[in-house]
């Protein structure tokens, strides 16, 4: 049964975007048309999950989708299975957050990261719509990354973790070390709207369009690309997230990419310097809420709880 | 219809695998018992071919699987499908492989990479068995990697690529640059064997265990571990190839991983020291013909030519 053909008009799907600083809790339709929005600031489970559950309690919906921040367990055969784990916002680490969304919401839940959420919106509804790989990182506070292959969200071990990813340093670079607590030279500490910040004292959103910050930024996100290139080949690289509203980062990127391919791979995406390959998210903003949402449809096809 | 369940005994499977140097020709029943293998020098495709044609059509095969060395166009939709793209081995440049053979045996033919092959057999039948994801990478005259990804091998924008990753030289290391004409400094140009003789101007096999070469090649293989993890996350890493029978770089390699992960993700695997994550094939030599059998199975099941 797809919810969006049994003409159940009234059926109300639940979308929740959690992050570390605010919790977006969404009300859409079977035709993903938004009802209703809300946003509460993240504070302890203890706090907020009561404010939550009531939102969702109310808004009678018929089935749950979430986004969170991660790293999640998100392997069904884990005693762990739906819990947030080692993550720095300690108040919650070790969150069943799956199983306390199921059991006081009696409705079916599905979870996943908040960037495999995204992703998935974007292979369905936005920049590749219609193939069956992408990828999807967003810049922003931290970086993190979503993976589609065969049309679904990768999980393996873990799942996709894309931030911490190991890069080269610029040589121009006075913080070639980056500023992840983790990991020397990751993506990250390398690339991120704190991490440029750092480097240079100025806000990334106040640098002008010629500073070498920009320089760097690129070359980082160019290794990110060559790499996804070389690894998993999707079928689109999605760069999303607050540091990637800069637009003229895009056609940078895309210069230093074909720069580190050397024109070792022939591709009509190459030929065509990157320019419909390495793009902005198709549901600009809306990537978020619109994975969470195909997470309640999904949950809601699939019934259970 | 399966062929293993067919009950058709005497039916006859040609599994190819396609290297720069040699061709090796295998035939084997449908339970994957090898019946005859024959390896030829690899000439030109006017004077391989017809040798290759002829084995297969005496043999009498009901279909056929190629492993192949790379880069392969392996797009359905493209006009170039099933042709061999831009390997430096020339003659083969822009050779339609596929249809040749499928044109001269008339019986259905499917093709992958030889490293995607071998992947799909040990994630079949090999050290990745039952498991949804896997990736299988060959440390030799090259390296190469092949990716299986919800039981299927990967084809994005290309196949991957993993040779051509770009890592991070080591402090220490005399040709920090590498070999590769295409890239600086990435996997293949750091760490194949021939990236070992001419750094060292030793051949690998005759380095001894104490030689640095080693504590080198096992900080890029780990890198390119890590990076795994981090981005496409397999539940499995096979290292292969002739580099790798030096089995002392196994607890290096995983050593060196746990100290670049830095304790970031959780996981039984990282906590058992990553001993039954980062290992070698567990078909031995055999992945690659086996990987061959399998797309030659696939290919009867699926009929057509």
């Amino acid at each position: 049964m797809h919810p969006s053909t049994t003409g159940n008009a009234s059926l109300r799907l639940g979308a929740l975007e959690a992050g570390g600083t605010k919790m977006v809790m969404s009300i859409l339709d079977q035709q993903g048309v938004m009802l209703e929005r809300v946003s509460i600031p993240t504070r302890t489970p203890q706090e907020t999950m009561p404010e939550m559950i009531a939102f969702f309690r109310d808004q009678q919906i018929g089935s749950l989708g979430v986004g969170c921040f991660g790293p999640l367990d998100l392997n069904p055969a884990s005693p762990a299975y739906g819990c947030i784990t080692a993550t720095p916002k300690l108040d919650w680490r070790n969150y069943p957050l799956l199983d306390e969304f199921r059991r006081a919401l009696n409705v079916p839940v599905l979870l996943d990261t908040d960037v495999n959420g995204a992703a998935l919106a974007e292979s369905r509804l936005g920049a590749a719509q219609g193939l069956g790989s992408c990828v999807y990182v967003t810049i922003g506070t931290g970086i993190g990354g979503g993976l589609i292959i065969g049309g679904e969200c990768v999980h393996g071990l873990m799942h996709p973790e894309m931030g911490h990813q190991l890069l080269t340093p610029h040589p121009e670079d006075p913080s070639p070390e980056g500023f992840c607590p983790y990991h020397r030279r990751c993506l990250e500490g390398l690339a991120s709207g704190p991490a440029i910040m750092k480097r240079w004292g100025i806000p990334a959103q106040e640098l002008p369009e010629d500073h070498p910050a920009w320089q760097l930024e690129a070359y980082y996100l160019a290794q990110m690309c060559h790499n996804a290139m070389m690894t998993f080949s999707p079928e689109k690289i999605i760069l999303g997230g607050g540091v990637m509203h800069k637009e003229f980062l895009f056609p940078m990127i895309r210069e230093k990419t074909l720069e580190l391919l050397g024109g070792y791979i022939s591709s009509p995406a190459v030929d065509a310097g990157l320019a419909d390959y390495i793009v902005s998210p198709g549901l600009g903003d809306n990537s978020g809420v619109m994975g969470a949402w195909l997470l309640a449809r999904r949950a809601y096809e699939e019934g259970g709880n």
